[in-house]
């Protein structure tokens, strides 16, 4: 075992850098000084730098060829982290130095350039930085790729979610998309049908809405003395190990959406505090992958707190806080507002029916792209062209179009598909812990997030990455991925007679 | 030149890492959840062990060697650069990395004990963790003093300020025997003759104390863009290059000691904010001790903001903000309230008229102690005795005694005396500075620290590290540090007819 402990005290190492630039990431998008973006840049740089040293160093490579030599006295976590240390070694080691820098340049210029390009609806200003990335990206896959014997994308897909397959994606988003469109057009005509939801009338007072955010955390199980809310532009998980923070933004004029952002976001963290605390500084600790990272998001906020239960416990809270009544605040109509489908220009507002529509357009874009299908000049054409075809959309600017997300210019490409899937993992555990624990509902009415997070706990957070992620379903619900779970929810929320 | 630039690059990673820490630090001290401490020791460690590293590398001994060669070619700010590297490398090669590890482990392990212990006024509690402290912080002086060609207790020294020693501490010491108890003797006889001071009455919420304290900070030029001001147990100045955090602690019964909190650490601030932009990365942009950093402090605070032109200006300030009015809220009030002398048993509490007798005797102390010439269980006594002589107070307990303060337990052996050159430092600087322009103490009087500010980050800030402590005061003010300009200072500002 003396090689494996080796690795786990180098390992443990890198884990405490990474925490130090998550934190110091966090600190950037909460608190930071803009006047501090540049020596930050330096800082995180170095980190990640020394990070990569330690990851793909000499010792790193001997202590892994000495310990699997020695991997048949492991046990099954520690053979599991070991595993997980060979496939972080790859990743990291498949890309050359040079390379991994020039792609973080570009980032660096992409993403600044992006902010003015989006904000002025200029797609031309943004083209060549863009290009300069999908280059970089493209190049990191192959190389990736030759490596670990994939195609580029099935290597880029493979960085956020371990195993992840195009050939795996392909046949659950085809299946998406005979069923959905139909699916949306019957609930909207059920919506029709139906009253119109009262909006709640505001104002909300910031101060208000965080005291609301911070007894629903508290509700579902976020331990505070390892973790926080604050406030950013854009709403995100992160943190360190046992300090993880999450943020939201407040809108005096609407009190649905930060809410629904903290219920999202603890969704999230309960995924990180929830790990494996034996492992929680190795790799075999870390969350599975971003699929599973976003079905817990979603498993929260759109399984659990957007039932008609949940609504029952939410709306005379809400009433009290605010000081309000009459029929807005009722459990009925916050239900209805937060169950509406409305086909819109921007991913991150959209319903829950309408959303893979986004990620299916965005799949089938960049799939093309890094295959050298696609170049960037055709590329608004291209996300406009979808946006009718998949959502009946004519798109005004680039701005509510393919200017609208951060993930093409920051280098995020492989990383669309995990939302949908995300989507349809929650769904899938979420009916699997209904059938384990029949009081789950009926407790969400209450307010209490029991039996749901001790079910996630035990079949998800405490898992890490023990398991693949297919495994992880089988074994938590009987199956691997599938659309099924997905289809029924929906069918059940939004189309039911 | 290509060797020093080598260097450059090198030591702008060893910043970067010094930087992360600094924001983790502050972090630690300000925001993180209780439960997050282990793993934010662990992210410390690591980069205190990975900047060590940088900083006594090969790389960097053999980079030393030959930029010293071609040293000639160097221009001044680059060869006075290669002299603080030189300097950087000689103290953190001194000492073995064992001896290191083992000091950073007795002193967290002496701080938690510090912490029980000062709570339960148990000095032998502390003992045994502090005699370890002690036993690692003479070796380190031992093994630094060896390289240097110094004592222990001056090669500590050296650690906190560059150049100082013993020899030219201890006539400053002895003079400011000779003559300060009997200043403090006229002061107080001074003030009991006069009106006592009417106290404000409170309460003072925090949330306009804050807001004055922005105030103050805007006037005294701290930049907002490249900084901030927060809320910590222990106020303190931290942060990273381009962010500058301090932070304050409330007490809605006083609003007096927050607001010279903020104005103290602003001085720090000041400092740091203003350190040369092009080497800000370098050893040579680093402030130039820690004497000349207290110096940033007390001038703003002591020197500056205690004096009756200031208070013409803040009494006005405060009354409006807090809505009152009356003779306590008057300048000439306020101006005695905020130079009261009066001996007290806690240090960060004095007034600077009585503020270096705690420093004498706690110099008096740990030389001794470092010399071997005192042992632990001795020093309460010595403690005692020395507020008695120098104080003429009977301490009551260790908790306001030798507990009260974290250097020791905390191993910041050969830090005590820089708050008193520090104090000496200022006077001589704002002597000076008045000399210099006339108009400072009438615009401090309208809230305008222009003149103050400009003359600061000419003659000190934007100085970094080019020259020695005393070159710098004898650029500035004429002279190296002396005693004559604090002691005509308090003369007229606590002992004039």
């Amino acid at each position: 075992m003396q090689a494996y402990r080796a690795l786990e005290s180098r390992f443990a190492r890198l884990a405490a850098l990474q925490d130090a630039a998550g934190i110091l990431g966090w600190d950037a998008q909460t608190l930071m000084p803009e006047g501090a973006a540049g020596p930050r840049a330096d800082q995180l740089a170095v980190l990640k730098g020394l990070a990569h040293d330690i990851l793909t160093g000499p010792e790193t490579v001997d202590g892994l060829a000495a310990a699997e030599d020695e991997a048949a006295g492991l046990g099954p976590w520690e053979g599991a982290n070991l595993r997980e240390m060979r496939r972080a070694w790859i990743h990291a080691s498949a890309v050359p130095r040079d390379l991994v820098e020039a792609s973080s340049r570009a980032v660096s210029r992409a993403e600044m350039t992006w902010r003015e390009a989006r904000r002025t609806a200029d797609f031309p200003l943004l083209a060549p930085d863009l290009a300069e990335v999908l280059r970089l990206q493209r190049e990191i896959g192959a190389a990736k790729g030759a490596v670990l014997g994939l195609a580029p994308y099935d290597a880029l897909l493979d960085g956020y979610d371990p195993g992840l397959r195009r050939a795996r994606i392909d046949p659950l988003f085809a299946d998406l998309r005979t069923w959905l469109p139909d699916l949306v057009a019957r609930a909207r005509a059920a919506q029709a049908a139906d009253a119109s939801p009262q909006a709640l009338d505001g104002p909300f007072p910031v101060d208000l809405q965080r005291a609301i955010g911070l007894v629903l955390m508290e509700a579902a199980g976020f331990d505070f003395t390892r973790g926080r809310l604050d406030i950013s532009l854009h709403p995100f998980c992160g943190g360190a190990t046992d300090d993880v923070r999450i943020t939201t933004r407040y809108d005096e004029s609407d009190v649905t959406r930060a809410l629904m952002g903290v219920l999202h976001e603890t969704g999230h963290a309960l995924y990180e505090q929830g790990r494996p605390a034996a492992f929680r500084q190795q790799p075999v600790g870390a969350a599975r992958g971003m699929s599973l990272h976003e079905s817990q998001s979603l498993i929260v906020e759109m399984q659990a707190c957007r039932t008609r239960e949940f609504a029952g416990y939410l709306a005379p809270l809400l009433a009290r806080t605010f000081g309000r009544d009459g029929g807005a605040w009722s459990a009925d109509n916050l239900h209805r507002l937060y169950t509406r489908v409305e086909p819109g220009f921007i991913r991150v507002d959209a319903d829950e029916a309408t959303y893979p529509a986004h990620i299916l357009l965005r799949y089938e874009i960049e799939t093309a792209m890094i295959a050298g299908d696609l170049g960037v000049p055709d590329l608004p054409g291209a996300f406009n062209d979808g946006m009718r075809d998949l959502l009946g959309l004519t798109v005004p600017d680039d701005r509510v179009g393919c200017l609208q997300d951060i993930h093409w210019p920051g280098g995020a490409w492989g990383y669309f598909p995990t939302y949908t899937l995300g989507a349809l993992a929650a769904a899938q555990l979420f009916r699997a812990a209904r059938a384990d624990e029949p009081d789950l509902l009926p407790a969400l009415g209450r307010g209490d997030f029991t039996p749901l997070r001790v079910w996630l706990r035990r079949h998800v957070h405490a898992q890490g990455s023990l398991l693949e992620t297919d495994e992880l379903l089988a074994a938590a619900t009987g199956a691997p991925l599938g659309t099924e779970a997905f289809r029924a929810h929906l069918e059940a929320r939004y189309a039911a007679p």
